[in-house]
């Protein structure tokens, strides 16, 4: 099944795990997707001396809920549950009886899930007991944003924000000819869910604009990879694209040309990919043009491409990243955390159906620690996808190990209102509200051998899946499931659950202490530079001086934002006393010595956790050194690396932001350790 | 003459200014330039309703050395002087008497030197009284480099540090085809003296390699362009090149192997360029492969290129700037600035006699204010140049106006020692020590319309010759040569003067005050970023805290640079109070509440500065407004668009310095003007 070399890096889906493979298997099933089943059934047992049999002499029996009837009499399994009935298309039931079991696919996708459900167990048979068990996704929307571009830009590169090698799909101006790594790389998604994936960057520069039109062909290659595997394609499309690529004089979205522009456009697209899946639109942000231009509205520029792709079951994503990047920092009355909301809230209810509107799960941009963003909990009429950045923009570029479920757990938990109100989770799902969006993240897979230049980043895409699928799943059970399907060695296993548990504490803690954001170099956003957007025009200041550090966003004296928020949350918000220290910075302004819940000094917070970072990601290379030779190569030479290069760097961020607030504050640190 | 329409900007050329061109004029002379000359001459009385006639009918006459005596005597003039038979092939002498006068040149390039000296003057004839006036350059070298790269680079683009548009020479890969603006531009170059110019980028990239081999056609091209203005043509070479372009497994300058592969390249050169200049040599900086990498000395690595070019008479130009730039920030013991001093002095005496060593004329990187470099004074066996920056990297890119004359006459009067010791220039022209080097500097010039970016920056490319040509020449002097030549409004020139008078102090007084440098936006250097450099590895460091500023550069408690001046300026520089107040933060670390010179503390000169500064430009806005509708089109719009964005960019520079030394000083501005 797999296009890969045996030897190659198969991330989760390694060959010589599942213990599937080691079962009497039956497909009977109906759908397109089956046959993809069917392959991956026929792989498994070849490797693993399991066999295909008739339903009847089966022990695993796979089948959509259309034939369940007969199948499930015929494994000896009796009458389908009343559940098994009304599955969801993309849902699955799991029915045991007799020492067998029958998967059952709401749908020939949900039978895919339900069978890489079973591939993850390590004891198929033995888990659960008898009964019918029934398995949904949470989210219907589990997309992945690819920020790729086709041609090599000049300063973002191949893919922008990209830190795994070159692009999967594109190299050097064209589609990879060999596309056998975006086929292991469609199974790798559906394996955890992943239903849609968007083929090119929000900033859609000239060469990638055609893919819409004269590069189409690309698309609809990718499309081909992908389809098999249950994954809509998606592209991300300029807003000028109609004076760009169509030589109209305008993209007004009220001009009559314009709109039969985009409809025509889109027609196209569906006579070729009749799956196709829609837009991604990123629209007057950072320069990206968009209505503002013409004085329309988000939502009339949303509209206008959603009705173009209304008439063939697409949909729009629309970003809802806008905000005044030509702020001037000497104006502390503009707050770019406000910026989502102020601009959006106000369009509830304008969205078309099949506008999704995707909102990054904090109000500045991925920090490695920032308040949930109060836009989510604000548009109980608009389909909200929350945004979650697998590539490690802000938290180490894939250098450093840097595991994000539980940061996204924590997003997708956090209640707008006391504690049994809608959650994130609740809001994208629909739970909430009646329309439902879902998950949206940026993808951190490239051409780098390992997919993601960190092997351990691996568990970031498969976690992302995980949680889209059931958000109820603990970060470390993830953790734990990824550690199994990819590592053969226990100690192995040991060692980077050690390593990877808490290393996103780790890296705040030796990167930007409680909630201030954006202390790195600008452009490529690696590495500490703590004045580097200080005085910028991009938003992101921490107003440090000899006495205090922090952004006063209450209402009382500040830009205001904590009132955002519903309660509880603004009060909390608004008193230092009941802001949480790990957000402490982010709301108020404070001096140096003022003492956190945890009793210390916001300075000695500072140095303390700078030196536990560092002191913690020594562990981590002792911990590796330790397995290092039980591992698979390169994997474990490229882990051993990267280690190297994560101590190297956090020491010098824990140097560098040490000195500067020292060289601020005068205050010593309470230790007498070293700083320069 | 000029290949360019009478509308082009025609630079200090303008085609309407020489009263030369109303005279009689005979051309009797010998040597290849004498063509060039006649034909400036033809074209100058076509212009100015003169006219050519024969020797004993004219009132000027142009001629030779070698002919001097039959031509003085036909037009009544007399035996030449005695001085005349000794004129350098450069130099060239004005005979006058009886309303008449000669122009004899040392050679036919010494003639088309004293062609341009009298079309500068208003009066050529009025002009001085009857006699022998003898005129020969200071500095035998007089040079300008191109720091121009063939292909776009990435990063740095078509010029590197360039701030006039692209390249002259080259667009986008290749060799311009219409070489029109480099013929004129070349006429530029002779006007002022210019005598050498290298043709790429010292930074020589793989493509940029290819002019030494495959691309010799456009060097070729380029030396025919350059070659009748008595311009040579020089190359930077990769010293890698026998690797990266031979073939060969290395480039040592030990190897034999090597030392061929560099004679038959320069063998091949001269076949097709007789004249060719030589080479310029960037080794063992900032990434560049040099000697090093095999173990040798940088004396080992020039001489192997100097004996290459001997047998033909070209010359090795060996950059000095060689340094650390992989420093650590947090090791206080390594200063950038002694580098030169410490890889270079020790190799004094061992450089082959057609080597020069271009030396920086501070010791770190053209900053708008720095120490002389210690170096020039401190190697007399070895041929040095001072190399200058004409291009504005760190001065306001051709943005801002920055007169850059009274900086370089400081640099070339400073003498090593009492005041009556050698100066740079007496260094660099071989008069303080016997081998002779001279003044080399990067240019300013491109593709732009005016040349320069800023059309006032042509000022600074006609100072550099002329100030090569005779350093004892007074920066105001030359500016009211160059505004006589440019503009023909007199208001206009006035308005110029007073913008340009004083316009190096003010980019002083609102950017980096007392010494301190490098508080500019990494990688590109335009606009402020106080700590941009402050945590690199780059030794550029202000190691500004809450209590004061400045790097310790003494030798009791500092890096030691100080002492490697000669006394008086080693003792000077050691302690504060005989530092001058501009260089202060350059040698010593002190409080903001240190007293200056000028009665002022640290703190509040700072702020004083910066304000000053700011009001400097406004005047400067209201001047130009002032005589805008008198000043051609479309250079008077031009200069008041770059104005404006100086303007802009001086409140910026004002507010970020400001507002960061408050935050750390806490000392608030006694004028209570605003600081954010």
């Amino acid at each position: 099944m797999s296009p890969l070399a045996p030897t190659a890096d198969h991330a989760w889906l390694r060959p010589d795990a599942p213990a599937l493979g080691r079962q009497i298997l039956a497909v009977d099933a109906s759908g397109p997707l089956v046959e993809t089943v069917g392959a991956e059934v026929a792989d498994l047992t070849t490797w693993h001396g399991g066999r295909l049999a008739p339903t009847d002499e089966a022990t695993v029996v796979l089948t959509t809920a259309d034939r369940a009837r007969g199948v499930l009499a015929a494994a000896g399994l009796g009458e389908p549950d009343r559940a098994v009935a009304d599955l969801g298309p993309e849902a699955f039931a799991v029915v045991r009886g007799h020492g067998r079991l029958a998967v059952v696919g709401g749908s020939d996708r949900g039978l895919l899930y339900g069978f890489h459900h079973m591939r993850r167990l390590q004891d198929p048979l033995g888990h659960g007991s008898d009964g019918t068990e029934i398995h949904a996704p949470t989210h219907p929307v589990r997309m992945l944003d690819h920020w790729d571009n086709v041609a090599v830009h000049p300063v973002m590169g191949q893919v922008e924000r990209g830190y795994a090698d070159g692009s999967l799909f594109y190299h050097d101006g064209r589609l990879r000819p060999n596309l056998d790594r975006v086929r292991h790389y469609a199974r790798l998604l559906a394996s955890v869910g992943i239903n849609r994936v968007s083929l090119n960057n929000v900033n859609v520069h000239r060469l990638e604009a055609t893919l819409l039109t004269e590069r189409l062909d690309d698309v609809v290659r990718l499309a081909e990879v992908f389809r098999p595997q249950g994954v809509a394609v998606y592209l991300s499309v300029n807003f000028s694209s109609p004076m760009t690529l169509g030589g109209l004089p305008t993209a007004d979205p009220a001009d009559e040309a314009v709109r039969s522009w985009w409809a025509s456009a889109v027609r196209r697209i569906y006579d070729a990919i009749p799956d196709f899946g829609g837009f991604v639109v990123k629209a007057d942000s950072e320069g990206q043009p968009g209505p503002f231009g013409y004085g329309r509205t988000h939502a009339d520029g949303a509209n206008m491409l959603a009705r173009a792709l209304a008439p063939h079951g697409g949909e729009v994503f629309w970003r809802a990243f806008v905000y005044n990047h030509r702020q001037d920092w000497r104006d502390r009355s503009t707050d770019r955390a406000r910026a989502a909301y102020d601009h959006f809230t106000p369009l509830d209810g304008q969205f078309d159906d099949n506008v999704v509107l995707q909102v990054k799960h904090g109000p500045m941009d991925f920090q490695v620690r920032e308040p949930v963003s109060p836009v989510i909990g604000a548009m109980p009429r608009t389909r909200l996808a929350l945004e979650l950045q697998v590539t490690q923009e802000y938290t180490g570029q894939q250098r450093h190990v840097c595991y994000l479920a539980p940061m996204w757990s924590q997003v997708l938990h956090f209640p707008f209102g006391e504690d049994d109100a809608p959650t994130v989770s609740d809001v994208a799902s629909g739970r909430a509200t009646a329309p439902s969006g879902g998950i949206v993240a940026v993808s951190n897979v490239g051409a780098d051998e390992h997919w993601t230049g960190h092997p351990f980043a691996q568990a970031n895409l498969y976690a992302l899946g995980r949680l889209a699928w059931d958000p109820q799943l603990p970060a470390e059970s993830i953790l734990d499931e990824w550690l199994a399907a990819t590592f053969a060695d226990e100690s192995v296993r040991d060692a980077a659950r050690s390593i990877m548990t808490g290393s996103w504490e780790t890296y705040e803690q030796y990167t930007a202490p409680l909630g201030v954001g954006f202390m790195v170099r600008p452009g490529h956003h690696y590495g500490p530079d703590v004045d580097g957007y200080e005085y910028t025009p991009w938003g992101t200041y921490h107003f440090a001086d000899r006495d205090g550090v922090g952004v006063d966003r209450t209402r009382a004296t500040g830009t205001g934002y904590a009132g955002q928020y519903p309660e509880p949350w603004a009060s909390r918000f608004e008193l230092s006393e009941t802001t949480p220290d790990e957000l402490l910075l982010f709301f108020h302004h404070v001096p140096y010595t003022h003492r956190l819940h945890s009793g210390k000094t916001v300075i000695q917070h500072i140095y303390d956790t700078h030196f536990a970072g560092v002191e913690r990601v020594e562990e981590m290379l002792a911990t590796w050194e330790r397995v290092r030779e039980q591992a698979p190569r390169p994997l474990a030479d490229r882990v051993r690396e990267r280690l190297e290069e994560q101590r190297r760097s956090a020491i010098e961020w824990r140097d560098q932001v040490n000195t500067y607030f020292f060289r601020k504050s005068g205050i010593p640190d309470n230790r007498g350790r070293t700083i320069y």
